[in-house]
């Protein structure tokens, strides 16, 4: 079976995008590794609208992405924080960060510091059979074991 | 300055994500890295309305993400492929891939097949100065050259 023909109900980046492909989301992503956590930084930091990122907020949460948990009683509030699955999402952070530096006019806001060597570096994808780095033109997407076979209109 | 302070104004994540932050154009980009570049094909696979799939490859081309040139005359017929800087857009792919495999069920539709050294793998994020994979918890961020500190409010 060819890739052409692999029904798409059945892909993971598709899945993927459900829960993040969403730029409000991403944003607060963003804050959650930079380890802001609490809903008024948040606002503050992306400027999202306070019942949208409410709704987001929640959302995330509902995914098991953050969890909640109160810090302050009367009036209770809440800090969000990344779990193992929302810590996951790094290398796609990464990836964004990445693409825009290059594409985004080359400003350095932010660099990432190694703490196991000490560099100052950008991480690159690699195999893990070689080590060589990879890129786009180095793979092919080949059928896995679960693709389904398109129903033909 | 502590990256607490750091004005997002200023941010690479959020550059790109005013890019791709948008989850028909991630599903446009996946269908560009499984080279189809023709409308009806992605909008087959995709499940986008019309209207918007014609809004989003308008705005990759603005982007200079995706190219359109013309295949069939008569009518005239484009077809949509990555520049380089679309190329580029490949490590957030794969990180959607991964994420997706390891939280979405599982299944695995597709594989990555390294040309090189033929190993069908999942690249991992490494440290160009000493090679170890890293991870979140292995990185700190750092105020870079051109963060801005942001004003009180």
């Amino acid at each position: 079976m060819s890739v052409e023909d692999w029904d798409r109900d059945n892909c993971n980046v598709g899945r993927a995008i459900e829960f993040i492909g969403d730029k409000h989301t991403m944003l607060i992503l963003r804050e959650a590794f930079l380890r802001e956590r609490r809903f008024d930084r948040i606002q503050r930091n992306t400027g999202i609208a306070r019942n949208i990122l409410s709704d987001r907020l929640g959302k995330l949460v509902s995914a098991g992405i953050l969890t909640r948990r109160p810090y302050q009683e009367r009036p209770r509030r809440y800090e969000y924080r990344l779990t193992e699955k929302g810590i996951d999402l790094w290398p796609l952070l990464v990836s964004l960060m990445e693409w825009g530096r290059r594409y985004g006019g080359g400003a350095e806001a932010i660099r990432l510091h190694h703490k196991g060597c000490g560099a100052v570096m950008t991480p690159y994808l690699a195999c893990p059979e070689c080590g060589e780095q990879i890129g786009a033109r180095d793979v092919e997407a080949l059928a896995g074991p679960q693709a389904v076979l398109r129903q033909s209109a």
